[in-house]
Formats: C-alpha cells, sequence, structure tokens
C-alpha cells in the first residue's frame, strides 16, 4: 500500500480497522447471508440452506490476496469475492448463492454497513464535542474577549458565545448527518429484478431490515442521490471542525495567546525550536478538513451515472466516501480533545481588550455623547481620542476625560462614571449571555 | 459586463431578471425596512419613522451605479447601499437607519430574500418534472427496452421504470431542497448585538417573521451551515437534472435513436449538416450543471471562516451561491420541455433488444435448459447459442431450436413455447411495472 | 488500513510497493544522508561522520509502526523519523544529525525523491501509449468512420485521424510533466537557514545536485507553486487518458461496436450475463481520473498558505499528491493495454456510416448540385432525399437518383458517378489523412 | 443580468469591459474576416470578396439582443451571430462566410482573441508586482522580524527576505502564464475540414497567424489540453497572489501589527466602528482567488469530451475560463496596490520579535552554550530561561545573565558580548539576505 504515513495521521485509527478489507469481505459476507436468508424465506432458496451457507462461511477464512487480485478484471470487488465464497460451498448450494443479485447490489450494500457504525461513531462524538462545548459556555459566560471580523479587533464578546457558535456550528451537522439514510441496494443486474418479478422488491425491503439498513423506494444503481446525501453532510461535519480548528489556530497564536491547545507530552513540540508549542491538531483538523472536500468534489460530481450502471463514476464513488467518513472521524477525534482540554486564557483576552489602549470602545462612547455633543461631533471625538490612545499608547479612557475636560460643550456634561462604563468592554458584550442561554436550550431539545 | 453570451443560455432569463441588482437593492431596503418596524415596535426608533421611511425610499430612485462604484473600498454592496438610502432620508431619521446592524446582516439576509422566489420557482419546476414523469410512467410502464449496464446491452427493462428511477431522482431532490431553510441574518458588528443586549435576539427573531425567512437559532455570520446546506441542496438537484440529460444523450445517439428532445424550430440545428438535430437541451442541462458543481466546490470550501467574519471566504460564496441557483432554475426548465415533449420511440426500442440476435436472453434461456441440461452445459449451449446469433446476425430463437434439435439429452425435452418466451424481453421485465406502481405511490404521497 | 478493495484496482501495484512505507523511509534516509554529506564537504560534519553515518543507517531496520504512532504529536512523518533515526546513531555523531533542516524539508524532498520515478515510469508509459497510437494511426490511416458531434453522427472522419487526437492530447501532456522539477526542499526551521547564514543556499544547492533533484530559486515551505505545477500536470495527464476511454467506452457500446477493449480471460465478464463484455479497462480508468480531479482540487487549494509554514494547507498536500501520481500510472497502465491491442472493427465502421441510410453525406450532395439547382434548392432536395432514405431505410444514392431523374433542372443535368462520388464516406475524408502525416511528424519530433 | 454587486468588485473593470457582449462579437467577427482573408488567398473565395465582407460588417451594428436571443436554440453564440452577420452581406458573397467552419472554431477562436490582451494585462500586472517587490525586498533587506511557522512565532528572519519569497511565487506563475499558448481553432463540422481536404491545415496556419494565435498542432475540438494548461496557469497566479493576501491579513492582525494596506480614502472603512480598517483589498482577493479554484475545477473536469465534439463539457467552460481570467486580474490589480503601497512597521516587527522576552533566541543561546554546558544541558538551561522570561515578562537576556551567573559551570565561561549577540534577533538572519540578492538575480533574468 502506498505509505500510510501520509494519510493516516488525520484518520481515527480505530475507525480504519474497522473498515480494513476483512471488514469488507464480512460486510459482502452479511449481505449475501441476509439474501439468501430472505429468499429462503420466500421459497427462492431451499429450506435450510442459509443456515449451511453461514455455517460454512461465517468461519472461513478468506484469501483477501486473491479476492484483491480478482478486481482487475471484473472492475470491483464483489465479483472475486462472490467466486470465492461460492468456491467454498457445498455444489448443491452454489447456484443460490448471489442469487438475483449483481455486483453493485453487494458493494453498495456492503458500503452502507461498513458506514452505519462509523455514523454512529460520528454521532457519539458530536455528543461529545456538544458536552463539552456546554462546559465550556458555561464556565466563561462572563468572560469578555475581542470580537474579530476580517481578523481585525471589532467590539467586545464572550468566550462563552464564541463557543456557542461553534457548539451550534456542529449540532446543525449531526442532525443533518443523523437523518441521512443508508439504504440497502439491491436491484439485480439492471435494477430491475430480472427474473424475479415482484419478489424483488419485497426482498429488498426484507434485506434492509435484516441488514438494519433504510429501505430505499426504489433500486439506486443510478440515481445517487443517497451518496450524494451523505458525502455532502459528512462534508459538513468536517467544515463545522474546521471552523473551530481555524478560530484555535487564530487564537493561539503566539501574539494572541486567548487560548492553547491541551498540552500533553511531545504534543506539538518542534524538534529544533524549544520555546514552540505547535497547534498540532488544528493543523490535522484543518487537513483532514481540505482532503474531506476534495473526495465531496469527486462525489457531488458523480450525481449523474448513465444508463442502468456507472462506467467509472461509480467506481469514483467508493474511496472518497469511506475516506470521507475516516477523516472525518479523526478529525472529530481531534475536535473532542480541543475543546474538552483547551487551555483557556482569560487575562490575554483581557490584555488583548486593552491592546488598542480601550480604543475598540469608540462607537459606545460615540452613543453616550450624542446626545451632548450631537452625533457627528461625539463620533469625531471619540474616534479622535481613539487614534491618540493607539498612538501614545495611553488608557482611552484617561485620554476621553482629558479632552472632555478641554471641550466648552462637554465640561461637566458627562458623568464620569458612565464615560468609565462606555469605555468598560465587560459591560458591552450585546446579547452574548442571551445567545449562551438560547444555543443551550436548543443544543438540549434534541 | 463580461459577456452574458456564455452564461446566460444556461440560465432563466426570468430569473435573471429577478436576481438583477435592482432587485438586490430592493431586498435590502426590504431588509432595513423591517428592521426600522422591529426597533420601532420595541421602542427603540421614534413611532412613524419606520413608515415615513418606507414612504421616503421605496419609489425611491435608486443610483446603482454609484452604488457599484462604491463596493471595492468597504468590500460589500451593503456599505454604499446604506450611505446612499440613508442620504435620502431626512436628517432626524439618519441616525436609526441600519441601526445595531452590520454589512453582512444586510447582504446575508437579501440574498436570502432573493433566493426566497427562486427556491418555490424550483418546487414549481420539479413538480412540473414529476407530473409529466409519471404520464411518462404511465404510457410507458409495458414498453419494452434494453438495460445498459457500463453503457453494454445487459437485460430488458422497461422505458416507464426507467421514467420511474429519473422521477425519484428528482423527487429526492425536491424533499431536500424543500427542507432547507433560509434564515434571516442579524448579530450587528461582531454577531452579539452590541450596544442592544437581549434586545438582539428578539429583533431577530421578528426580522425573520416579518421578512418571511427562517429564524436561525443564533447570527451566523461565521457558521455557514446554511450555505452549505442551500448549496449542496442546489447541487443535488443539478446532479439529478443531469442524470436525465446524460440519459437522454446516450439514447438519442442516432445509433440508439430511442428518445429524442422534443422537436422544436430552428432547435438542435446545424448550421452544415441538415441531417443533424443536436440534443441541445441535454447539452444546456450538463453544461449548467458541470458550473453548479464548481460553484459547489467554492462554497464547501468557504465552510469554515474566521472568527467574526470572513476575510474573503464569505465573498466568495456570493456570486456562486446565487448563480447556483439561476443556473439550476435554467436547467430544470430544459428538464421540463424534455419530460413534457420528449419523443419516444418504441419500434427503436424493440429493433435494439433484437439488436444482438436476441443473445441478451441467454440468462433466461439457461434458466429455462438448466433442469434438463444441468446449470453448467444449461449455460454453455445458451451463451454458445447467443453468440453464434450475433456472429451470423439470426434470430437467437432459431439459433437454439436448431442446436436443442441436435442435442440428444434436450431433444423434446425442451417445450418450444416455453423456449419462445424465454427469448421474449416482453416477457422478462422483473419488477419493471411493480418499480412503476411502487414510485408512483411514493411521488403522490406528498 | 481502510480496504484496499476500493482503491488500489485503479492504481498500479508496482507504483504502489515503490511508495509503501519503507521507501519513504528509505526516502527520509537519503535526505538526510545527503544532507550529512553535503555538510561534512563544507567541514560542518566532522570527517568520515557522513560515511559512518551511512554504515549505521543505510542496513538499519527501522521500526516502521513506531514511526507511525509517532507522527500524531508533531504532525508529520519527519519528526518520529528524526527521533528514531538519531537513536540509532553513536552519540557523538547525534548532533550532526538532521542538522540546519526543518520536518517540512525532508517531507517535501523524500515525496520528491518518491515521485521522481513515478514521473519516469509515465514517462515510459506515455512514450508505449505514442508508439501504440502511431501504429494504430498508420493502419487505420484510411479506415473511414462516422465522426460524431453532440454524439450525433455528423461526417465521416478516419479512424487513423481520431487516434491522431489522441496521441497528441497525451504528447502534450507527456511534454509538459517531463517540464515538470522536482525541487529539493531544505531552508531550515523558518526557511532561511538560521545559523548557517549563506552556507544555507550553497548547501541547498548541493543537496539538489547529489538527490538528482531540481535546485529551486529559494527554499518553498509556503511557496507551493512546485506542487501546484506538478499536481496540474498530472491532472492533464489524467484528463487525456480520460478521454480515450470515454471515446472507447462511446465507440464499444453495443449499437455502435466499432472498437472492443482488448479481450483477456475473464476480462470484463459479467457474473450473470454470458453475453456481456464490459470495457472494464474504461470504467477503471475513468474512475481513475474522476479521483485525481479530486486531489487536484485538493492541491490548487492549497496554493496560499500562512507566513512561514502551513497550518494544515501543507499536511493536506501530502496524500492527494502521491496518491495522483499512483492513480494516474495505473490509469496510463489501462490506456497501454487499450492502445495496444484495441479490437478495431471497419466492417461496423461502414455499417454506422450507412445507418441514416447515407444521409450524412447530405452535405457534399448539396455542394455538388448547388450549380446546377442552386443553392437553395440542391440543400433542399440533398436534405429531403437524406430524409426519405433515412424513413424508408434505402440508400440514399438510390433515393437521390429517383428524385433527380424526375427533377427537370437536374434531369441529365449530374453526372452519376460524380454523385455516387458525392455519396461515399470514403471520399469525403478532409484532411484526415494530411492530420495524421502532421500528427507524426510532431510526435517525432521529440 | 444577474446583480453585478456580487461579482464585479473581485474583477478588472477595465477587463469587464474589454470582454463585454460587443467584444465577443468582434471578436467572432475578426475570426470570419480572417477566414475569408485566408480562403480568398487560396483561391477558395473569390477575389476581393474578403474586403467587400470586411467594409460591409465592420462598421455594422449588431443586433447582439437578437444574438443573445438565438443561441439557446442552437446552443452557442456562433450560430445565431454567424446568421445574423450573413444577412448582412450581398446575396453573392453568403455563401463563402462561415465557409468550412464550424461554431466551435468561431467561438473557441473568438475566446483566445478576448483572453490574449487579457494574458498581455496579467504580465504587465505582473511585472509591476515584480518591481514592487524589488523595491520592498531592497528597502527591507535588513528589517527583522518574526519567522512564523503554523502560525507561531519561531526563529527570525527579515522582512525582505518575505517578499522575496512572494515574488518568485508570482513570477513563477508569470513564466508559466507567459509559455501558454493560445491556438487559433479550425477544424470544421467534424475537425478534419471535412469537404476542403489539405486546404484545411493550410488555412488553420494562415488564420493562427492572421490573428496572432498560436498554430495548434490539430484541430482540438475535444483535445482540451490548450484550456487546461491555460486554466491551471491562471490558477496558479491567483493561488500566487492569494499567498500574500493571506500573509497581509494575518501580519495586519491588530495584535501584530506589522504590516497595513496602503490607506486611502473610505478604504476600509467600517459604518459603525470608528477604529477600524479593514484589509479590504486581501479579502477581494482570497474572493476571488477561491472563485478561480472553484472555475478551474470545472475546466479539469472538461478535459474528456466525447468523440468530435462536447455534450455540455464544452459549454461549461466558457463562462468560467472567461471569468476566471477576469477575477485573476482583479486580484493582481489589488496586489499591485499592495505591493506599491504597502505600509511596513518596522518598529512592530521588533516589539514582537521581543513579545516573548526573547525566548525564541533560546535555540542559538543553546547553540553558544553547548561547548560549555554539554549539548544537553545548553538546550535545557536556554529552554528554561525562554520559559521564565515569557512567565516573567522579562528580557530574556537578563535572566540569562543571571541563571548563568549562579550556574559553576558557566560561571565566567560564558562571554557577555557573546551571549547578548546570541539573543539579537538582528543578528541570527541565517540567508535571508543572501536569498534576496539571489531572488533579485533571479527575477532579474528574464
Amino acid at each position: 500500500m502506498p505509505t500510510a504515513f501520509l494519510k493516516h495521521p488525520f484518520m481515527s485509527q480505530h475507525a480504519i480497522d474497522a473498515c480494513n478489507d476483512d471488514a469488507m469481505v464480512r460486510a459482502m459476507l452479511a449481505f449475501e447471508l441476509a439474501l439468501a436468508e430472505v429468499q429462503e424465506a420466500s421459497g427462492a432458496v431451499p429450506s435450510g440452506a442459509s443456515q449451511q451457507m453461514r455455517e460454512q462461511l461465517e468461519g472461513a477464512n478468506f484469501n483477501v490476496a486473491e479476492i484483491a487480485q480478482g478486481i482487475a478484471s471484473g472492475g470491483n470487488v464483489a465479483i472475486p469475492f462472490v467466486k470465492q465464497s461460492r468456491g467454498l460451498l457445498p455444489s448443491e448450494l452454489k447456484r443460490y448463492w448471489h442469487q438475483g443479485a449483481t455486483s453493485q447490489d453487494v458493494v453498495d450494500s456492503a458500503l452502507m454497513l461498513l458506514l452505519k457504525p462509523r455514523l454512529a461513531a460520528l454521532d457519539d462524538l458530536l455528543l461529545r464535542c456538544r458536552s463539552a462545548a456546554t462546559a465550556l459556555m458555561d464556565v466563561h459566560i462572563d468572560t469578555p474577549m475581542v470580537g474579530r471580523t476580517l481578523m481585525q479587533q471589532a467590539l467586545p464578546i464572550t468566550f462563552g458565545v464564541k463557543v456557542a457558535h461553534w457548539a451550534v456550528g456542529l449540532e446543525q451537522t449531526r442532525r443533518r448527518l443523523s437523518a441521512v439514510e443508508l439504504p440497502v441496494q439491491f436491484g439485480g443486474a439492471v435494477g430491475v429484478h430480472s427474473g424475479w418479478d415482484n419478489l424483488g422488491l419485497e426482498w429488498m425491503d426484507a434485506l434492509a431490515e435484516r441488514l438494519g439498513l433504510s429501505v430505499p423506494v426504489l433500486p439506486w444503481h443510478t440515481d445517487r442521490y443517497p451518496i450524494h446525501a451523505l458525502g455532502t453532510a459528512l462534508d459538513a461535519v468536517a467544515g463545522a471542525a474546521e471552523k473551530i480548528a481555524l478560530d484555535v489556530s487564530l487564537l493561539t497564536q503566539t501574539e494572541v495567546g486567548e487560548v492553547a491547545e491541551p498540552s500533553a507530552p511531545g504534543m506539538g513540540e518542534s524538534s529544533s525550536m524549544p520555546h514552540k508549542r505547535n497547534p498540532v491538531r488544528s493543523a490535522l483538523i484543518r487537513g483532514a478538513a481540505r482532503q474531506v472536500h476534495g473526495h465531496t468534489s469527486v462525489l457531488i460530481c458523480a450525481a449523474a451515472q448513465p444508463l442502468e450502471r456507472g462506467l467509472g463514476e461509480w467506481h469514483a464513488e467508493w474511496a472518497p466516501l469511506i475516506e470521507s467518513a475516516l477523516l472525518v472521524e479523526g478529525a472529530l477525534e481531534q475536535v473532542v480533545v480541543l475543546l474538552e482540554g483547551l487551555e483557556v486564557n482569560p487575562s490575554n483576552m483581557w490584555r488583548n481588550l486593552a491592546a488598542t489602549g480601550g480604543g475598540i470602545m469608540a462607537e459606545p462612547v460615540a452613543r453616550l455623547l450624542a446626545p451632548t455633543l450631537g452625533v457627528d461631533r461625539a463620533k469625531a471625538v471619540s474616534a479622535d481620542a481613539a487614534e491618540t490612545s493607539r498612538r501614545e499608547s495611553r488608557a482611552y479612557f484617561d485620554v476621553l476625560t482629558e479632552v472632555l475636560a478641554k471641550d466648552p460643550d462637554a465640561k461637566g456634561a458627562v458623568d464620569a462614571d458612565e464615560l468609565r462604563n462606555a469605555c468598560d468592554p465587560a459591560l458591552y458584550l450585546g446579547s452574548s449571555t442571551a445567545q449562551v442561554t438560547r444555543a443551550k436550550k436548543w443544543l438540549e431539545a434534541q
């Protein structure tokens, strides 16, 4: 295999193992055995045959290398798998194996079976993120920090509300993902259960139930909506994770220092620079998300497949689909660690709130002065003072006091306490707290 | 503007007009007026002011060129729009204009307002497609044709079931699209309603109601899930349309000739070749869908935006989002025409079913012969006869009859009528009819 | 690892092996050893030390699993590799190991080292394609077939000229790829050879020479042009391969039957349908190309990386880059087989030329008749006859003869031989032969 | 048209005008007139006819709206254009108009003609960027600043070398772009000059010369390498511009403050926050680049087109290609302004170098102490002191002096001046200067 060094670090090791060759063989086997059982129930397979098949094959050692080698000639893994598994059956059962099915039935259904526990794992991880985020929201509901737009300091927010936005972002994608259906595939050679007439749809429905998959309206060999829905839902999760990693990367910059990734022995160390602590988890999340977007672009471009079976379009979906799921799971594992262990530095948040001498409060100050000075002069005075405090590295409040003392209109007309309050970021947090409360209520609702 | 010749043919002209500069101005105006009304209701704007604003501005002639020119310096259209519209107000009202709002509130909300009627139009078009498809399904429920996998002839299906697959594909995306929410945007400078505390969320909710948009959980300046959900839903529709265009393109090939795009004067004519009729509608649909996929890749890559406002990521969403909607609408207009007027040629379908001399029926023939000849010989005999009938351009049934007459085991053991039936594509249509019935039931359910 | 069943079929097995974990370790080792040698030559490493390192490490058994496990904490494979390899050195040499280098120097250079033989292999494959295509061009320089636009029959071409277009398409990408530079990476922690001043650039140049890589202008830690150039060049090859696979897929359709993929035991067989021969190689090529396009979109979106080292952008490049190369090599291996063994069926090409009764010749016929009938009537007569011949399945020439015999203006005025010639596709091949000749000359020129 | 507010701000207004409907009409006209001239020269058009055509059409008022309306039925703009322009000719010339050409010949060639001056404009802009960057490199060749990896402070570099990396990045893409060929398209209906035999290639070559376009090897109707090469070259420019915008965005953050976008009246102002100066130009560049990447993904996915003419794939290229060029030009216009007017703040660079108390110099300090303390203790001592200086906000040199004074091994063994030098970022700039010199030489070389 191509070196795993370059891809596995972005993935969940546990999930990789759960999606290996053996797991794929087991998933295909599960499909074929369930099919035999369903067909036996309707009399299309002799009584007892499916049980015999299960006994014969469930413990069998499949020759994975042989299957791998057989793929190229037929173009998909179902062909050599069916051949090898049929070979392990007593001859009287051979003809009932894979009966009425086509390769795509096996591969699509097996992929859905592999993905089902992965989606469950993603849901678990997203719930852990939600809990961790909720805890951060509680702790930091009143922690003021600078809000930044276009990466420039703008006005105060709280760290709690920032986390609330992250949490809502993630939770929306969790709900979207949990609504995605993983349908069974079963249509036979050309999608119409040739030779089995109306039994086909009955079997399809029964298969879905037996395998714990969704029932599709019809076989979906070249109706790839389920793949589109799944791939884009995974991509949405990746995007929500990426947003958090981006914010953490920015807030943990040396000059900002408001948060830090949880420290762990060796984590983020540089081989040459002893003072460095790299935001490695954020880098891994961002690296994963970008690869997911690439895979998603393959999936959405494969939505239109010709006639009754794709000619390359279908084949191109396999790896991007599985890898998207593995990358998203890897990214979420990192997000969980980030959210559960994020180091938050409120004093640096205060320091940064004061970095412009306080001039980010020019807007509330202007509002305070407006009744006295008129809107336009109020704006000019507050902005000039902000500029002075920045240039001279003096406290905004001090500069303002000085300026207003000299101003014939303002002198005595502006209350010092009110002015001090208008300069206090902690008193200008808008709906931050209310948003946290609202977010918590919504997060808990489902 | 860059030449419209290269893009407008893929779009709906009606929709283009509904999303022009003037419409964008009207949408931004609707947002600001609704905001003033909502604020007036809570006392933050003097009584009667919002009505005055409406009177002043609703009939005003905005200087679109001036707005356009003002965009570059602030980086978005809201800034010059607010400036120009404020300039049109009496001075006592100026300060209440755009109060508590930020540029992104205006632009995001205006985009949602522009898109709302577009989504309604898409829904209408998809419903027309559904009706047209249902009619085709009814007419062709028993029309046999060749099913093709990897673009090779495989086994018979019906044209009815093919259309059912198209219809289900489209309808799934209609349902997905109709569940997409278009939320209002309102958060103020850093998304926390600075200076307005808890009024902010109240206003956000009231604005949504007044504008007919969804209520978001929180302001979503850098939580781009709504855009991701919308963009990928539009992309899904594009994919379903593209699938139909791809099938039509293949089935209308000169050598296949099973369907044709509806003829119209001049449509698909070649300037030099009198005998040609190009599938122009399919080309336009496919051209549109590919452009949508490109736009979608921009949108999904913009899911992660820094801190409280994007720095380019947000800006990159605007055109791809609007153009995706316009391209999808253009594509669906063509799909409606295709489905409502598709020329179906059952006799060519029959001709193609017979193209291999009938050898595509080798599988049911093998099943018929199996009890007599054993599975393996049955397969070999049927396959050899298929090969012979293809090579010698003779009817499969005739070849088989001849072969079986000489076969000591088969002679007299195979009933001629049964054999003839096994060779008849029209008797080997599997669940085609049942699928059409099931699809219709599902389509009608919502 | 995630199941290889879904990805390896699209790749070259030989190439996969050449890019495995062990190969990556060897490539990183080659970089570090070359660095020590270069530094020894300038006195920065004690004399003889590099030789000692080589002896110590070249035959060493690296613990790949340990390296793999160590990646997550530092975020890239160089960190655990350097640690492990340093641990194998005698202590007096440890400090000279990885001296002046940073992780990205190791990883980027190692990737270039892995890719160098892959690009050579791609060049070989493309040259084989060129030879095979040239042979096909020679054999079929006079083989007429239908040219098809928008997948409709248009006018005659030759199979030779079609192959010439394929060959030029491939060769352009070969030349582009062969011009791509694989530069060494060496800049140290922040890309300026901290602590080594002007030695840094000297070493960079010497390293490039020693490793057989290109000399970059400057270190390129966050100047990703080399990756962009390489990734898009690989993508171009994928596109040229995909074009051939698309044409083969279309020409091998059952109803067209003009070419067939080379037959091989088991290749393209269907498990259920004895008469089928699937264009599996084309499906694999198309599947590979689509995945390459997805990888390319990741690479081009990673072109902008922050400051002196990416934070996820760099990490996201690794797998897409290597996998693109492996997928392109896999695709080209299939193209070689296709071109070397393509089954061409000139008689079906003739059959298809006649499929419309010959009406595709309406244009040359109109030109012949114009002097006699005037342009407009000539066009109308030829087009009407084409329509009649199609509708009545009669030869175009016969219909024309009949029509012209009854036409008072044409009667006697049109020479039967000239008319027969105008109806002969083999006499209306335009520059087909000249294009083949020109293409061959160009192909041979380099 | 869809509102220009959302797209034009990213583009060059001048370039938009140069690519409008009228320009497209002129480009198509130029192609057809040149064709007539070329054909007249070889006797296929009557002597004087081409001159007559030119006189008739060059000053004609084309009805753009009528052309626009005629596109949908034929599927491309050439068809209604040819019809309308032919209608303006005297009847004896009509038959020579568009002789031997097909729609794609007209459209592809016209696009190349529109793009030729755009590529020249891009080259000019890139040369201006190069000059501006060279000037910055000269001024700041010795300006120390922090180098940052994974967005964390790492070790010193100079601002000069940072600009050198930008300049090399841009210049590589300039050279790539300047090597891209814009070939004429001319192949007739199916790409083989049907009816004109060997004249076809002669005309193609002559057309290229007359129009100032490149000579292709063969007609390239479905060999889209030229589009792939052009689109990816434009994308590379976008990426290099995006890199600069990303760095500027990061360096202009309030907390970093090392550079600022050139100030201009109203530029970057916020409507509500007087203290803000948004990096609007960077936002526009990044917004443009992201849209270019989306367009590029459309172009690379269109590389494979069926048989002799695309069925949607070709159509999908038009808008993305033109818009990519316009977006790149818009982005470069902003980059020119940025580089020519960038405000650089060396004192903030010094401040940030000292932000960790100087601890970023721990590595050179460790190297200085190693001979005295041994490698391991030297590293530990320097790292501990860095940590102390950061924690206590004291100068790294002071902390070190204190620590070493108490250390029995170090006491008296370390020269104070050497230690001071080791702590001085301005003395640890590695190859920064040498890289600037090397870059300048390379930039000037072409």
